[in-house]
């Protein structure tokens, strides 16, 4: 089993090129853009990691990794049309640079380029492939549009909070793992584990996520902190609190979501902290994570082959440390 | 052979129900709208007929029929977005009834279901039909922005415009054709032949369409007849005009195309008149007509199998009688 690290590099290897013709510029340049402003190749990895758990990495594998951050992209793409973001990883987004409707269209190029990619595999898998990667581009576009919908709602449970993120984010993850388990020949309880473990990981890296938006170091965390705040954001800690504070506590928190004062991140800090949804976060986070130890724990493979898994997962949680 | 109106009926027996989960209803009442709007579902009957021309219709047909018409649909979607459409049929257009980024997401999903209508075809002819849709999904992709390009730029070549057209919509009236007849194990020279009648079919129709928003019985076309004199489309009539037209004629023109004077249509008219534009559409849409007969003419069938495809070409044309 190889490290994060090395599996990354060879897959940037095969995937470090231009995906799409020439002409028209317009389209395929602006898919081809996104690509080249990198990201940490999380997703493919975790195919190639799934896959090698189970046996040597096979060719097919390579293909599904080129799949899944090429649907990544396209989501990441249209999620930024949608959100009217700016910037992506410090740069100008694909609509910013290129507009709306070639960003769309790039994006729509993009997910077919996926299926390409998965096009390629072996017959005696493809089918199952195609029905894993569908049910994940579904339950992705669901959790945007949940993701949406909260955003003009006043209360948002926990439940559906964590609903929300598993689909929007997790379950990438988590068919990845199980995708690259499918094309090692692992059995279906094998798979399912793998899937779970992608699945909590994912759920407790977006619980550390919300908790580094408000108490991390500005900068270690590489972005503005208090930018959930800033945007009432409907994170872990926001819906904790609004939980479990008393009426008082409660009143204090809805003014503060009305206004846009100077003291307004230092005061739902405060407030947070009050409530103490900074410890309940961090006690939350490392439920998920357990979880997503025990469905490792349980799949049934050598420990030994499973190290790179545990360091994935360090990997992912380093920004706390 | 089956009548286009007894397959579309056969069509639409499967295809008439909920596509789509209930929940998040944004996201899937918006992609469900469209479909029940309807449509004359040209599409999938052409897998049906390009099958059922070797063959019995086998019943993955009837998954990939399914696939084109979402696939369509998707296209509609999101052409409707960047256009900025407000009416479809007739109707509002998904974004204008559920916003733009419940359209976007309902697009997409709907691209996704139509791989899983694919998925479903037996693994002898996946992958090969996969790849045609990829191809077919990407080059309709191509002609949308080619489209959005001809929009702000102040010349567009005959050649250029039919390189546009046959992206935009030919292609996937002649691959729908080309994937019917893979279905039903025809031969390669047989399913070039169906591909091109498709094509240059497509081409043909859209030279009708151009001439009916120009000179059109305002009561058969069934929309405003001068539509694109007044969005300046570069039409096939337009590029023509410009192409033969004298000095002082392209003067006129130009100018007409700089205003929005009350008598603009009537003026540009007598301008494609006066330059035999009108004359000169008919013949081309006869020269296209003509190439697409003489390909389903080398189609190696009997002959009385053809018969449903002729009057496939004729229903398209019917408009204009």
């Amino acid at each position: 089993m190889q490290s994060f690290m090395a599996l990354a590099a060879l897959f940037e290897q095969r995937f470090n090129k231009r995906h799409f013709p020439a002409v028209p510029k317009e389209l395929y340049d602006a898919a081809q853009y996104i690509l080249q402003i990198g990201g940490k190749r999380v997703r493919p990895v975790c195919v190639l990691m799934g896959n090698e758990l189970f046996n040597d990495i096979d060719e097919d594998a390579y293909h599904v990794a080129a799949a899944i951050e090429l649907f990544h992209n396209f989501s990441l793409i249209h999620d930024d049309i949608m959100d009217k973001a700016p910037l992506r990883r410090g740069l100008a987004t694909v609509h910013t640079r290129y507009g709306d409707s070639s960003a769309l269209l790039a994006g729509d190029v993009m997910l077919v380029e996926a299926y390409e990619h998965i096009n390629k595999i072996k017959p005696a898998h493809l089918q199952r492939i195609v029905q894993l990667f569908n049910k994940t581009a579904r339950e992705v576009c669901e959790g945007q549009q949940l993701d949406m919908n909260f955003e003009t709602r006043d209360a948002v449970s926990l439940y559906e909070y964590v609903e929300m993120i598993t689909l929007k984010t997790s379950v990438l993850l988590a068919g990845s793992l199980q995708m690259g388990a499918v094309l090692g020949g692992a059995g279906l309880g094998n798979q399912q584990h793998l899937y779970e473990f992608g699945k909590n990981l994912g759920i407790a890296f977006q619980v550390q996520d919300d908790y580094l938006d408000a108490f991390g170091d500005p900068e270690k965390f590489g972005k503005q902190v208090g930018g959930d705040i800033l945007s009432n954001k409907k994170t872990f800690l926001l819906i904790h609190t609004l939980d479990v504070a008393n009426a008082e506590q409660r009143k204090e928190l809805s003014a503060l979501m009305n206004t846009n004062a100077e003291d307004k991140v230092a005061k739902v800090l405060q407030l947070f902290r009050d409530c103490k949804a900074d410890l309940w976060a961090d006690q939350l986070k490392e439920k998920y994570l357990g979880i997503a130890m025990q469905h490792l724990e349980d799949t049934a493979v050598l420990s030994a082959r499973k190290e790179e898994l545990i360091n994935l997962a360090h990997y992912l949680f380093q920004r706390q440390s």
